[in-house]
Formats: structure tokens, C-alpha cells, sequence
């Protein structure tokens, strides 16, 4: 794989040096030196309904160097272009942190910084991802690791790229891994994670760690032929990316288990349609066709939970309720069924509860039994 | 290993049974029913300078069941300690959280729960710990899984357990993971984990997973012969367990690197003597021989990093770094250098920003550099 790695890479030093030498020849002759930018803020964010997901409008900015608001985020843009293109050369991949670092120094001549903030420098790159067309785990930059894992009858080929040249490749069998799982790298791009072979038939995600540890223990991905993925919490990319690739790739259809809570519904959508703050990415990381398999306050009665898994609902939760009903997305009417049951009951309910039951009552009955039933949400 | 998790578990079956019968005969007998808990405040937690550990002193706190301020916790202690018993029995590993909700059930003819709070079944669930002398992951329960991450010259063989008696060994070679690493299981008990063949000199434990994976991408560990550990931020049980384990059973030295700020040097505190809420675990979970291997605000001056890297200290880091200095175990001189200098100069500094100075000079120069000079702090 480490030819893929290097087409890749290839592709993305030929573009920037392209656009280097358009802004330099750009300099040479005009006098409007100009970036144009997609625009990425809220205004510019599209439910595209036919599609299902969130997506980047058409609004393009004009950045121009000479417009004093603008030619630091100019500079910013060309530095950490040359950043970047350093990480190519030397074959290196790293973090948001330390492309923040990397750049961080005083203009010569001035007393002024490049970047003070990292948000700077992660606005810089995400400008760079929309002109470019890479995301930018393509440019060898990631966010953090460590969130997601992973079992079940699935065969990986993970390419560890060396700045040494010791490459390995590593296979990871996804039905003997141990109770931690396999742990999703940092970047999951094909060129470096190759999904070899699936023999599952689904894949469920669920939303936290804890939980997925039980439904790993019972060997759910045995007796439904599975794949388990968690990320605990608000997937990262890396995570999402992996899901959409085996939607995409296997044509696998994915189910969510979350919270009975707002914040757990709106996970479930970060999954399903991206996310409002990366709505350019959706096209790489969202998953339209995922169904939401629970929980639900609707659950609550339908498998008779007691009365004392109920939560109260706070101010917060209502808020969020209120918001949630407003977004597009979710404008369904199973959704504002469940929405309405939820603000009538007046309390919430954890994918934990299930344990009042029994200790396996999740993954041997509840999931089960709504899987059997198709009791999915869309 | 299934004979020697049999084996732990029968252990604490007899102990839990004979502790439950013993307290069915003084109900019997006495008028007055207690339990002698070890008390877990502050007021109890010593620090021990020969072992170099905060660890619980002998204060006994006598829980009396008639007492109306006791009945409760007594009465929880019992539920749980069932709720234990059920999951040796079932062979089931599961959550904290789990376990709160399987005891929140409403005591038969009354209004009141078991427990409300899952703070009240953690408490109890400590207080077993400490009556029984075993650690809570000996019953099977975890607090979060998928925290740690490691890499490097080890085998591994990992138990997984499983209640439908589909047992499987898993064998992990440091050197043969992904990027993500040997994601380090949420218990790593010896019965579990069996640490079977070290070639590894030394272990270096890395604050943030992102920086663990610039060590991990450059082959640190194969260049050191060095097992390298992250658990990003304050660290779990399982992660410290393990390096504690690492140290006890291969005698390796044991080498932390975190940011400098008094975050940080706390953190690299926990790994060596123990927290203080968790001082009755020290034995188990410290490491009193690490050192530190970075950063502090003389490697800014030792190693020329550049002004920009600087970060100013705010209110907040002042009052944890005052905090600091009063604690004893950092009364070392050494340590108080430090404290001087970080307050004289009014700034702190990250990992990352060895990135300032080049990709990979954290990996490359930074550690080995202070490795070399045995430039450690106690």
C-alpha cells in the first residue's frame, strides 16, 4: 500500500505546488491577489434532502491579500500549505496540535505571530480541505486517537507507514481481538486501511464504551453476525469515516443505539447526516442509510422498564428538545412522535437501564427483539 | 486462565459468603449489627515515605445497622454485595454504571431506592473493596473501558472470558499492532492478562495519545527497546495496573513524560505514588520507582525552545501549583526548583510545542537527548 500512500500524496503535492504557482504567477501580475474559499459557516450549510446529509453550500469568499481583514488568513493559508507539504515530503503524520506549533512563530520583520490560537490554524487547514478537495487525514493531519473500537467478523489490512521507511502491514481478524477490540487508528483512509474481507451482515454502533464492552463480552457479533463499533460519546472523524466506508463498500446497513436523551439522538445524527460544524464532510463521513434502533421513552413502555430508570428532564434537555424539533433532519414524523412522548413523559432514559432488568437484558432480549421487529426509527 | 479466573472468583465467593453469614449470625445474636469499613477521607489517606505511596491509613469507621445514619449504606452494602455475587456466578464483567442501575430498585414496602445516585453504589462497591481486600475488577466490574494504548517489544496473552463459556486467547505482539495500538482491555487482573515475555529495557508512559502517536509512528520503540503507554490525561485504572504490573513482574524502570504545567505534573504523580481518592489502591496501582523524564520550564532554557512555545500561566494554574508544593510527596528539591522557576518565569509549556523546533524532534532528539543525561526529576 505504501504506492497508494504515495499516489496520494502525489496527487495532493501536485496541487498545491499548482496552486503555490498560480498564487505566485497571480502576484507577479495583478494587483487583486485573491483566495476564494467555500464558505463555511452556518449560512452556507444545506439540508440536502434528496441526498440525506448536511452538506456545504455554493457561497464562495474572496480573500484578498490586500484587504487588511484578510492578508493575515492569507499568509496563515500559504504557511501552513508549506506546513503540510513538509509533511508529505517527510512522510510524517500528526496532529492539529502540532501543525499549530509548527507554524507558530514570528513573522520576520514583525512582532507579530502567525497563529496565537490553534483555532487559527485549524480554520487554515479546513480552508485548504474545501479548496483543495482532500480532507485533510490526506494530508497526514489528524485530530486525536483513540476513540473508536471495533469487533466482529471483519478482516482489516492496516498500512503502518514508517518516515523511516520500515513499513508494516499490519492484519487485525476483528474475531480475535481482545476486550478492548481493535482500536481505530487516527486515519482510516483506504490508502492506509484496507477492509479486506466482511462476513457481517450489519454493522450497530453503539454509543458507549461500556455498553459495547457487554455486547463484546456476549459475543453479539457472533450470534448476529455483526461488526460492534463504539467511539464513546461524539464519534470522531475516524470513526465515522470507517462506517461510512463500510456502508459504502459492503453495503452494509448500519443501526445506532444511543441514550434515550436529546444528546443521544443527536449523535445518532452526527452519524447519519454530519454534523452542522463539518457539514462539508458529510459526503466522506456521514452515513444517510443508517436507522436509529434506540433507545426511545416509547421503549420505556414497550418493554416495560420500572419506574425507576426514569431521569428527570432538565431545563437543558428541553432546550435542546426545542432545538432539535426545528432541525430539518429531523422532521419526521416517527421523530416528533418520540419528541412529544418525551416532553409529555417528562424524563429520559440510559441504554444502561436495560440492566435493571437483567445484566444482559441488552444485547441477549432488547436489541434482539427490536432488530427482529424492524422497531427502528428513521 | 479460565482455571485461574475460576480461582480468583471462587475466593471471593467464599469471602463473600462467609463475610454475609457471619453478619446473619450477629443478627441473630447481638443487638448490635456493624460493619467495620475502613474509613476513605482525607483524614486517612497517609503519605508513606519508605514506600514512597499515598496509601489508606488504619482508621475503621463501625457502620451500625440500627443506627438511622448507617441503615442505608448498611443496607446497600448487602444489595451490592449480592449484585456481586450474581455477577461472579454468571460469569458477566461489567460497568459501574451497570451495577448502579441493577440495584436501583425501590425497597419492597417503601417509596425509597435502593440507591439514587451512582455516586451511593460506587461508595459501596469501595467499601467492599476495602472490607474483602480485593480490587473491584476481581468482581468483574470496570469503571470505563478504552483508555490505554500500547506499543512496543511484549507479548500478551488476553483472556476473554465469556459467560456462554466461548472462552478465547487472544495473543497480542506489541510490535506487529496498528496505529492504534494494544488497546489496553478495561481489566488487565493477572488472571486476565498474562504480560508473557518482555524484551523491553525501560517503559515510557506519554500524557497525550496524539504525541504517543508521533513515538509510536517513529518506532521509538524499536529504536529504545521501550515499551510506550498513553491513557491521554488523567489515567485509568487498567493503565496504571498495567505499568504497575510492567515494573513489579519485569522490573523495568519506568519513565513519564507529560506537558509543563502543574497539570501534568500531577498526572506523572498518579502514575507514581497513587491518587488521593484512590489511595487504597496505591499497592496495586502505584509505581513510587518512575521518573520524569519532562517537560519542566529548564528544558525551555536546557534545549533553546523559542519564545513563541510559551504558554502564561493563568490564575487558575498558580492556585493548582501552590497546591502543589504543600503536598509531600513533591517535596523533593528537585521539585521545588521547578515550582520556583515555572512561578519566576509565568509560563508553562506543552508536548507538542517541541513541534516548533522540528516534526520529530520530541522523538528523535528531545527523549533520547534527556535519556542519554539521565535527566530525570524524582
Amino acid at each position: 500500500m505504501i504506492e497508494e500512500i504515495r499516489k496520494v500524496d502525489e496527487k495532493i503535492r501536485e496541487k498545491l505546488s499548482s496552486w503555490a504557482k498560480e498564487i505566485l504567477e497571480r502576484a507577479q501580475r495583478d494587483k487583486d491577489l485573491y483566495l476564494r474559499v467555500p464558505v463555511r459557516t452556518l449560512s452556507n450549510v444545506i439540508w440536502d434532502e434528496e441526498k440525506g446529509i448536511l452538506r456545504m453550500g455554493e457561497k464562495v469568499a474572496h480573500r484578498s491579500f490586500l484587504n487588511l481583514a484578510h492578508s493575515k488568513r492569507f499568509l496563515q493559508t500559504v504557511i501552513v500549505a508549506s506546513a503540510i507539504k513538509e509533511l508529505l515530503e517527510e512522510g510524517i503524520t500528526t496532529s492539529l496540535r502540532d501543525v499549530f506549533y509548527r507554524v507558530k512563530f514570528t513573522i520576520p520583520g514583525t512582532r507579530e505571530n502567525v497563529v496565537d490560537d490553534q483555532r487559527e490554524s485549524d480554520k487554515v487547514i479546513e480552508d485548504l480541505e474545501t479548496m483543495l478537495g482532500f480532507v485533510r487525514e490526506e494530508f497526514h493531519v489528524f485530530s486525536k486517537g483513540g476513540k473508536g473500537h471495533v469487533a466482529g467478523p471483519i478482516e482489516i489490512e492496516e498500512y503502518v507507514y514508517s518516515p523511516d521507511g520500515k513499513h508494516r502491514v499490519v492484519e487485525v481478524d476483528g474475531t480475535n481481538v481482545g476486550m478492548g477490540g481493535w482500536a481505530v487508528p487516527p486515519i482510516v483512509e483506504p490508502e492506509r486501511v484496507k477492509i479486506k474481507r466482511v462476513e457481517a451482515e450489519f454493522v450497530l454502533v453503539i454509543e458507549k464504551n461500556a455498553v459495547w464492552v457487554r455486547f463484546h463480552e456476549d459475543r453479539f457479533w457472533d450470534d448476529h453476525n455483526a461488526i460492534i463499533v463504539t467511539a464513546e460519546g461524539q464519534p470522531d472523524r475516524a470513526t465515522r469515516r470507517f462506517i461510512h466506508r463500510l456502508h459504502y463498500e459492503y453495503n452494509l446497513p448500519v443501526y445506532v443505539l444511543t441514550d434515550a436523551d436529546p444528546w443521544g439522538w443527536y449523535i445518532y445524527s452526527v452519524y447519519k447526516q454530519g454534523s452542522i460544524n463539518l457539514s462539508y464532510l458529510s459526503p466522506q463521513l456521514a452515513t444517510p442509510a443508517s436507522k436509529f434502533l434506540g433507545m426511545t421513552i416509547s421503549d420505556y413502555y414497550d418493554f416495560n422498564f420500572p419506574r425507576t430508570v426514569q431521569i428527570k428532564l432538565t431545563d437543558q434537555d428541553l432546550k435542546r428538545l426545542r432545538e432539535m424539533r426545528r432541525y430539518p433532519w429531523f422532521k419526521k414524523k416517527e421523530w416528533h412522535a418520540e419528541f412529544d412522548l418525551m416532553e409529555k413523559k417528562g424524563f429520559k432514559m440510559e441504554l444502561e437501564a436495560a440492566t435493571r432488568k437483567h445484566w444482559r437484558f441488552i444485547s441477549k432480549e432488547y436489541v434482539p427483539a427490536k432488530l427482529e421487529a424492524g422497531k427502528v426509527l428513521p
